[in-house]
Order: structure tokens, then sequence, then C-alpha cells
């Protein structure tokens, strides 16, 4: 085996066994499971951390507000009331309210398997990203969808949008969650029939 | 000299000739074109479309909302004023606030020069992209900032969000825009000191 193979074959399955460490804990993002088993399996492939799409509000602290924690965050559509609720809970922070499209790493034993991947996101419309990573047997590809959302809405103990406003704001994230939703299924059926 | 190596140098040639003829017109964003130029006078690289970042009210128009058109642009700090003038001013369209961080594309003459600039990338602390396009001859990265507010301002013909908010809001997109201006000067920095 050349030396670029045995890297590969390690980085792959530390990264399966992570997948599979974290499935086992309930920690993965359950959308985005089949996903990865499937290139989990295959051949020339692995999937290091992804999720699916989410709708999240994040507290920013601390004096440069570097330090971000999820005070909610949801991998399907929500509520208003559940949304309204999440920012009338926060306390001491500043409070952003985001919509995050899906983030899939994977990773290939080649750069002609790293293209591969290339065109099978061209192909399934996805419109960010690359290859992150170019070692021998060590490529990564990043890809990400497109459909974003993000604003302040509560400074200290301040909110600072209107109801009303949440309310049509809450309609689009759960338009962009969906069509996010949607590309990656696109994504996937991409990868199922292309992969081996 | 070899197929890839031919390939290069009339891509170069093609992006360079697209990229001079923009600053002749005005229309390349001027902030950028200094570190195009260099690049450009690189032996290995060239850049391809980009964009030093920019606060914009985009407006979406039709029936699925696809066709965007760029309201109001700047690739600098605002005032609240003529962002709400710009909100005030737009008409039957669904209307919105953004602000979008630097885009780089550099094109690399093979896969060890597309992971120089991967490595530059990394040390200035850029978060998002990597290569998109990777062919004998025709390595392609797309690099991009982070920093990014994105809401909806206005439906038809109403507003649904208060000045006080937009004030805010602006606040906060200037803090934003100004980080994406010191990113992208680090990585100017780092890109004139390495690359040769």
């Amino acid at each position: 085996m050349s030396e670029a193979k045995i890297r590969f074959e390690m980085v792959k399955r530390r990264h399966k066994k992570r997948f599979e460490e974290a499935v086992k804990k309930q920690e993965a993002d359950e959308a985005i499971i089949p996903l990865c088993e499937f290139i989990n399996n295959t051949k020339h492939f692995f999937t290091s951390s992804s999720c699916s799409g989410r709708i999240l509000l994040l507290a920013l602290k601390g004096k440069r507000k570097r330090d971000a924690s999820f005070h909610r965050k949801w991998h399907r559509k929500v509520s208003f009331e559940e949304v309204w609720r999440g920012i009338e809970d926060a306390k001491n922070c500043e409070l952003w309210f985001k919509t995050e499209p899906f983030i899939i790493h994977i990773g290939a034993s080649s750069l002609k398997k790293a293209e591969k991947i290339l065109d099978i996101k061209n192909k399934a419309g996805v419109k960010r990203g690359g290859i992150i990573v170019a070692k021998p047997g060590k490529f990564i590809l990043e890809l990400i969808g497109t459909e974003e959302i993000a604003l302040p809405v509560k400074f200290g103990d301040k909110i600072i949008v209107s109801k009303s406003f949440m309310k049509e704001v809450v309609k689009n994230a759960n338009e962009k969650i969906e069509a996010n939703f949607e590309r990656l299924k696109k994504f996937e059926s991409i990868i199922r029939a292309e992969l081996k």
C-alpha cells in the first residue's frame, strides 16, 4: 500500500469511529445520518462533522462578544411562539436570530475523487464550498448551502424587534430551512447515484 | 511547455485582461485592486472576480423571488439616513438589508500552489472557502470572510422594521464591515509576504 493510501485509511477509520460514537450518544444531527452512513460505506470517501441546517438563537457574551453559545437550536421548522419564548428567556447577552444552511465535510482518497465531489456539488446546485485540505491521502471538502438569515434581536435585557416583524422573519426562516432541506435531499440523491 | 502550463498561461491571460478592462471602465471594486494587481503580477497566480465586502439593499422580484438586483450597494460604512432613504425608495419588491463579506477568487498553476493559498487562508483566519475547480493547469480557489447580516426590511410597499431597530442594525453592520476590511487587510499582508 502506498503511503497516501495508508494515511487515507487511517484518517477514514478515525473519522468513522467518531461518527459512530456520536450516533450512539445521540449527538449526531439525525436528518443527515443516512447520508453520512452511505458515504462512510464507500471505498474512497468518508464524512467529518456535518449539519443538516438549523434555525437558532445565538448568545454572544464577553467583552468582544466572541464567546458564542446556542441559546436555542432547531434542525426543523419553528413556531413564532417558541422563538419568542426563547428571546424572552435570554439574559445578559447579545442575542442573534439565525438560519444556517447545511454544512457537510467529506474526505476523499485522492484529488481525482475530490473532483468527483466538486462535480456533484455543481450538479446539485450547492453554491458554496470546495477542497479545504489537500494533502496526499487527505483531501477534505467542505460544502455549504446558501439560504441565510442573521439579525440581532436583543441587547442585554432589551428586545429590539417587534412581535409582528419577528412573525415575518420566522415565516421566512421556515421557507429558507425548507429550501435548504430540499437542496440537501437533491445533493443526497445525486451522491447515492454517483458514488461507489 | 507542458499541456497544463499552456492551459494555465491561457486562463491567466484571459482573467488578467478581464480585470484590466474592469479597472479601466471603473467597474472594479477599488479597495481590492492593489491586492488583485499584486497577485496578477506573480508567476503562479491570478485573480478572478473579487469583492472587498459590502453593505446592500437587495431587491427580490418575480413570483419565486429569484430575480435579485442591487437596490443600493456600498463598499464602505453607511449612515442610517442613506439606508432608510433607500428602504423608503424601494417599490414593488421584497427588500433585504445585508452585509456581505469579501469574496476573492484566485487561480493557481498547480495543486501545490493552490495549497499555498489554503495555508495563507488559514494563517489569516479566513474561515470559508477552498479549491472550487481542480483541473491540470486550472486550480481556482474561492475565499470568503464570515461577517454577515441578512434580514427582510420591506414587503411590497410595507416597511416591516422600525427606525430604532434599523439604527441598531446599521451600527452593527458598520462594525461588521470594518472587521471584514481588517481581515482582508491581514490576508493581503500575508499574501504580499508569502507569494512570489
